[in-house]
């Protein structure tokens, strides 16, 4: 990792449009770009200014640019960078970079702006991953969440950790100085009690991650009910389109058709589903079979009780099913233009919701219904959410290691001991904020970065 | 056309980018802007400076920008212009435009920045129109032809025109006002000169089209021979890939296949075609017609001899044949590799080049050759080339018109006449630079431009 030389990409989207936004970063990026600028002398003027003139190959003119400068530290990277505003020609683009590196700059790889800036300590490594996943945020939810890691939301949490944990250490470590003479600095009930405290803290942090990756990946929700209870033309006035294909055959639908659906900023990857009855059709059986594994995998199951062809005893057969299963479930009848009042009467004491998906009656109260089941408590209170699998797995073996703090304590091993186990979460913790790194750490988080961040 | 309003749109390319760029254009922008911004007081700062900070939608952070300012008249549009850029995700790009529509601007339509920039004086029309033509520019010839004309070069010579045309009108109209007196302030003799040697100026602008018409769409280019002689596999050899399918099958090649190969930053569209002899194969017979068609109608021919099947006698009727066409072409000798020496010495004497096409060899030769036969004088020179269809047909118009002076003057009509025909000559010429347009005229012009320009 040079950080010496000075880096060159595109930083807006590629292909054609109105312009394009080149980014240089690095120490030799004034004088490189004013060697080819025909404006003012950009060495000369202030930071955060923006200056037109023309980039010039000898004589020929490459484009009519903006130049945007922004003298370190006060820059993304903490260097000397300059963004050139170009006319949005790929052409144009690819004549200025390729006349750019031959005047010292080389290509940047992927993510190495952001990692410069991490580099440079502009932010810590959770929230130069943030940037990534603010990059690719697609709704509000994983927007706020990345938002609210990027600003250092997480990193603040991380580190009043860490900050308790290295004052524990300090307190082991001054007994480990006086270790002759068998000091305790603090009494081994209040060391364990701190651990216990530490360890609800990281607790709440891992389990917020079953949110914080439902956030990211759209909540697991599956479509379940009989065969022709109407699923499919549920899912599709969802998703406001003919995704999947309806008829009114029982059992139409056999592949498993994922799709996302965003209800007010909140993303529900949708599954519909073979409908569920014994069949003698192999392909069909195997799709029964995927929808009970699928049910049982879901965080939410949307639950359709046809209220044309089902009996009172079927309903009752299929809620004693739904009720086992023990997963948040919304129990909807549908077709409720043509029910029968009895059944509505039955299912109303069970809190069914009831629609006419084909005539798209009553989604929105669906929808409510929906957002009101998934406790998304933490994300509306703006309570750290864990939605990187690498902090997941770092908060967990930090865990892991103060278990051993506390093992140690309990079977009174000698200091020693006690304080390498420290130091061994104080490792985990560092790794998610970047006080540890290693290359290939590095490498595999902004290798996931797009070019030109 | 309104231009009171301020407009908005994504000036960068659509879709995932490390930064996205929002442009705002009008008398509210920084208004508009401040009030959703964390920062510094936008009203107070200076023009072309840059400013970090938060756009918010009430309290909620939607991104972290940077905020370039121009204040009119120095910016693109002439106009208060402030440039937002974001995290280049297409979600926090809607929702920040999102919000900033809700304080009152509105999506800008296809170029309508552009279309400010010219009705506030920033450029003419035809300098506005290479602005899209920039954007859409795909090698250096094209891109140069179109800087060119962005910075004013074809305008310039369009206004020398009308400065003439404008001086002559007023002569003219002089002796109008003294009609009864009958004097004449100059010769019809010396009026007529004048424009004939304006006609001369736009007779060379109009010739120039061709090129500026071959750099735009590349120059028409065909690779005839005899079946067999080796065209697809040099087609292909060019491309630097399989386009075409290659066989030893004499009569391959029936479809019309069309590419273009960029040779020094000027674009030939080649068009490979089916051999030519006489033929039993109906579907063969119509492709070997269209051969013809499309030699006499293209701007080169690379003709090439087949130098082991072809006998002399061949190659005579070949080349009386080609040399009727009177179309530029260059002379090939394929298959040099395995040729008689006799044939190439016979087609030496002809100026042919000799190469394998099978083999890649002398391919950078005939680049060079085909570089050399186009008279890329006038693109070389520097000199105005007519790349547009709307100004070349406005220059014949504005001919017409003189002709039709000319006319006047020679049937010694009166002056009122002559003065029509003038006038006339002055509005197609004013089309073109844009003194004269009507709302049709630029709506037709800027729809083609894309969104954000």
């Amino acid at each position: 990792m040079n950080i010496n030389d000075t880096i060159i990409a595109l930083a807006t989207a590629p292909g054609v449009g109105a312009i394009g936004v080149i980014r240089v970063s690095g120490p030799a990026t004034i004088a490189i770009v004013n060697s080819v600028f025909r404006g003012k002398d950009l060495t000369e003027v202030p930071s955060h200014t923006i200056h037109l003139g023309t980039i010039r190959d000898e004589e020929k003119i490459v484009d009519e640019v903006l130049i945007s400068i922004f003298r370190g530290p006060n820059s993304y990277t903490k260097e000397d960078v300059i963004e050139i505003s170009c006319h949005g020609s790929p052409y144009i683009i690819q004549q200025l970079i390729r006349l750019l590196l031959t005047k010292g700059a080389r290509l940047a790889k992927a993510g190495e702006f952001t990692q410069r800036a991490f580099i440079n300590g502009r932010f810590d490594l959770a929230q130069a991953e943030a940037v990534a996943d603010l990059i690719s945020s697609e709704n509000e939810s994983m927007h706020q969440a990345a938002m609210n890691q990027m600003r250092g939301g997480f990193s603040q949490e991380i580190s009043k950790l860490r900050e308790e944990l290295v004052h524990f250490a300090s307190m082991i470590e001054l007994e480990l100085d006086f270790g002759e003479e068998d000091v305790e600095f603090a009494s081994r009930d209040d060391l364990k009690k701190l651990i216990y405290s530490l360890k609800g803290l990281i607790t709440r942090l891992t389990e917020s991650f079953t949110l914080g990756n439902a956030i990211k990946n759209g909540i697991p929700t599956v479509i379940a009910g009989k065969p022709n209870a109407g699923k499919s033309t549920l899912l599709n006035a969802l998703l406001n389109e003919e995704k999947a294909i309806v008829s009114d055959v029982p059992g139409t639908t056999r592949d498993v058709i994922e799709d996302v659906i965003n209800v007010d900023g909140i993303a529900f990857r949708f599954t519909d589903t073979a409908g569920i009855r014994t069949t003698e059709d192999k392909v069909e059986a195997i799709g029964v079979e995927r929808t009970y594994a699928k049910m049982k995998e879901a965080s939410v199951i949307i639950y359709l009780i046809d209220l044309i062809n089902d009996t009172k005893e079927d309903i009752e057969k299929q809620l004693a099913y739904l009720k086992a299963l023990k997963v948040p479930y919304l129990l909807i009848g549908n077709k409720m233009d043509r029910a029968d009042a009895n059944l509505l009467n039955a299912l109303e004491s069970e809190n069914a919701l009831m629609i006419s998906a084909s005539q798209k009656e009553n989604l929105e109260n669906l929808k409510e219904a929906l957002k009101t089941l998934v406790s998304l408590d933490d994300f509306k209170t703006g309570n750290t959410i864990v939605t990187n699998l690498r902090h997941y797995e770092s908060l967990m073996e930090t865990n892991k290691a103060l278990d051993q703090v506390i093992d140690g304590i309990d079977r009174q091993v000698t200091n020693d001991f006690v304080a390498m186990d420290i130091r061994n979460s104080l490792f985990h913790l560092g790794q998610i904020t970047g006080e540890i790194t290693t290359d290939d750490l590095l490498e595999n988080i902004f290798s996931k970065f797009c070019i030109g961040k």
